[in-house]
């Protein structure tokens, strides 16, 4: 016996309306436009990262975190017993997996993309503050001094120098989804782009080299920009003896992982001239220590890892995943 | 009667033998690969423009300026008696203009075009200099601090802020060929650009609209480029009323001509806080004296005249023109 479509409809309206309504818990330490979330059977419910998920909540089956205090992690591990899913905003969700969720149970997504943009901007202002010397002239500036050497006629693009990225061999060595939003950017400013990656091929429509060819690649390269993931096999890769292979007027851009450079290595490089410079984003240990050298070591740029931070249109890939899950369906980005 | 063409080229290769060569003499102020120069019935000739034009030299029909002292130029104004063409390298070549050069028979063209890529690449560097707060991270540096407040977790795209190009309304006065080179890429970063000229129209594109328009366009403005020539007509365009249009947030980057810019309007601007800062390739009296208050006053990026003053492609342009002159045609950026 078939029923009316209307009888239907009415029959999925109760269902839904009687049913026990899942929850999702987002996090407030960022804005999330909310609206973008509705339409799905459950329940949305905003939590402080920074203290334990309230009582009233701790039923929740969906969790969001973004810069979740440790506590407040072990905590939800530990209490949260209807758990099924955990969204993490951030592309490496270390502080997630550290926390003792129950894997064998609990699905976890990684906010890989939303950091895309932001990190690309950011490295491109760091190879323009780089090339341009904005950071010299502001020395000049706080000393209420003209920076007169460099303005007025200037050489353009001569051989020895990183000046411009017009016509600038950039090595972008970690060609993912960063590298596909930034590599465009620098070939719309003139540069040539070549990435470096485990394995050779065409990326994105760039080609990108094995990492056994670097002792080609570096000698040749003007701005070597890192953005190598943390883990194991990425220790250290900026070695001292690649770095002895770029040009005494190179650059090295890391918005990766601090601990894919070794910093006593360019520490010493930058003392010695022997590279242009380095801009670097993240280092091995964040805050810098008050007494670490490259504070004051030449020509070097400093930021407070500040490429990322700010997940874009995060609630795309929650409502994305969360119709997902309800569907029974494969999640994007899970670990 | 026809003549084989082995003949006709043998006649053509005496008389340019034994033809008076004219000379073009280009400046070692800068590097020009003279190779791309050849091919003419022309002799080539390097000079110093900080000297006057050597004796030998003094008959030659073309001149290429570039950084010439003014010295040199009065010098050549008077001693150069066959000279019928000065190609400048400069956008704006008051300096020759101002040098007593006979314009009844001299055609003088600018090099207008050959800094659009570097001025557009300094505009750029100084707004993500702004927006990712480089100047005050190098500040921090500067002291030995982390500056940890510009680090770590970021709301993204707050209302009444400007820390991204992304989203961001970048409105640029004065829509020519910087402009064009320059509002591509800040399109490609998820920026809305908005063109700013005499007459309202579309150009290269964009959406410009007429000085009138100010008025609407300003206090929707995150970060105003002022691209503007210097002339009585552009003299303090950006006026204290026109500034008090401006958000809170809101950045002016200049990269035209100083004077275009009321300093001591902006100055009070950025002391009170009422926009988001300000950087400045140009002022009203360059160098910026030593006692000027802009060197301290709060969120000013100081760049001292550094946007262009590299030349590209200039042999390209002069070749062109060579050839137009020589063969009687309309020279190209003639004034």
């Amino acid at each position: 016996m078939s029923s009316s479509p209307k009888q239907r409809l009415h029959s999925l309206t109760n269902h839904l309306q009687f049913a026990h309504k899942m929850k999702l818990l987002y996090p407030t330490s960022l804005y999330l436009d909310t609206k973008s979330l509705e339409g799905f059977s459950v329940e949305l419910h905003p939590y402080d990262v920074t203290l334990p998920i309230p009582e009233s909540l701790i039923d929740a089956e969906f969790l969001v975190t973004w810069s979740n205090k440790s506590t407040n992690l072990s905590d939800a591990a530990s209490r949260m017993k209807n758990l099924r899913w955990i969204q993490s905003l951030a592309a490496g969700p270390n502080d997630v997996l550290a926390a003792g969720f129950d894997a064998s149970r609990i699905a976890i997504t990684t906010g890989s993309g939303l950091h895309d943009e932001t990190v690309a901007e950011h490295t491109l202002g760091m190879l323009l503050n780089a090339a341009r010397r904005f950071y010299e002239m502001r020395d000049f500036q706080s000393r209420g001094e003209w920076p007169a050497h460099l303005g007025g006629a200037q050489p353009d693009r001569a051989p020895g120098t990183f000046r411009t990225l017009k016509g600038a061999n950039v090595t972008i060595w970690g060609f993912g989804n960063i590298a596909k939003t930034l590599a465009p950017v620098l070939t719309a400013l003139g540069a040539n782009v070549t990435g470096v990656a485990r394995s050779t091929g065409v990326r994105h429509g760039f080609e990108v080299v094995a990492e056994d060819r670097l002792p080609g690649i570096l000698p040749k390269t003007d701005a070597l920009v890192m953005i190598l993931p943390g883990s194991a096999s990425t220790n250290g890769a900026l070695s001292a003896e690649r770095l002895a292979l770029l040009p005494s007027h190179a650059w090295v851009v890391n918005v990766g992982r601090g601990t894919s450079v070794d910093e006593d290595a360019l520490l010493e490089a930058l003392e010695k001239g022997s590279i242009g410079g380095a801009a670097l984003d993240v280092f091995s240990a964040e805050p810098l220590p008050k007494e670490s050298k490259l504070y004051a070591a030449p020509n070097l740029i400093l930021s407070p890892h500040a490429a990322g931070g700010r997940p874009r249109e995060a609630e795309a890939l929650i409502a994305y995943n969360l119709r997902r899950l309800l569907a029974g369906q494969e999640l994007k980005n899970i670990i």
